[in-house]
């Protein structure tokens, strides 16, 4: 018996840790495969294109929603953000499991195109420390940390559509959650195909052993 | 952020290993209560009253029925066993998981009572396997056999119903993904209570942080 790929989405306000949580994951199930997002927005320091997102045009990323390119799409904080398909659909194909790290929007898009998708919230421990995280960061202008802690507000409302809840109040904690996750997941009798060792179960009835 | 406990049932055929593997899970985890069936059927050799069942005559377990004593019961190759009620509802009150080892007409009962129950369907790793194990045991009459392959047919019909099945080609493996079972469902929005760190989610929009 072998269980499908999982095509997982994590999402969560930002400040809450996804970033740091989806690398820790990947570095300890390197056979994951994470998805690589288009994006319009401009790069931060450090960032590079192909590794952190693609970065493109406004005009690029319409041509892409246009020919059907894009799993699923979001405007967030007046920046585009989508997921190109076939790289996921490959992927999947392939057997392995995938990681979105997109927004509330984008992932119930996916759960809409992929009932079988496994959507995780997560959240920082308490309100106080998303406060935190969001205004400590440093790197962001005033305006631009009242746009999240708006939008955060938003998101958190999405939480209960969601599969799964993760508190991040540990990194480590939280990966071991969502590595539980992906190995319960696959126990799911929809998941489940039965191979040769079984047979077809509905052979079973009447079957003499 | 606290969860609930959680009441996870494990069935499956006889011969899956489900008494090794609740065992096995038990010594891993003790603080899972480990619900102890009512039967009618006579102890087999070592099995201690109060410690592997309750046994009960026939007229009892009728008297628990009618007092509804029981939260699940069924008759299996003509004997009765049952779940009592109460030790169950006091384990989840304290916050404790359950796990109950019943058969799947008790597992489906069970989830009609308490829609939260996590109904998980052990298999061994091949219906060659399963027959091995069943006429392997050595301490039954070919007849009991014989019952027990037909009702393994008859049980395995039910594994589309089941939340999760499990393989159970090792045990420390098998034991591994109810520990991962565990870990996910405690994650489920529906079972996360929000403390005073959050307060009612509800409160976020528009609040001043």
């Amino acid at each position: 018996m072998k269980s499908e790929g999982i095509l997982m989405v994590l999402s969560g306000p930002s400040g809450a840790g996804k970033g740091t949580v989806c690398r820790a994951l990947l570095e300890k199930q390197p056979g994951i495969h994470l998805s690589i997002s288009a994006t319009t927005r401009k790069p931060r320091a450090g960032e590079v294109d192909g590794v952190n997102y693609f970065f493109v045009s406004r005009e690029k990323f319409q041509q892409m929603i246009d020919a059907g390119e894009l799993l699923e799409w979001a405007e967030v904080y007046g920046n585009y953000y989508g997921t190109p398909l076939k790289t996921v659909e490959d992927a999947l194909a392939r057997g392995e499991d995938v990681l979105l790290e997109i927004d509330v929007q984008g992932g119930l898009q996916v759960k809409k195109k992929f009932p079988s998708a496994v959507l995780v919230f997560l959240l920082p421990p308490s309100r106080a420390a998303l406060a935190e995280r969001l205004t400590g960061r440093g790197t962001e202008p005033v305006e631009e940390i009242q746009r999240r802690l708006h939008w955060a507000n938003t998101e958190l409302e999405f939480l209960f559509r969601y599969d799964y809840v993760v508190i991040n109040r540990h990194v480590e904690e939280a990966v071991a959650a969502l590595q539980s996750i992906l190995v319960a997941e696959k126990c799911r009798p929809q998941r489940i195909k039965m191979d040769e060792s079984w047979g077809n179960l509905m052979d079973f009835k009447g079957n003499s052993w």
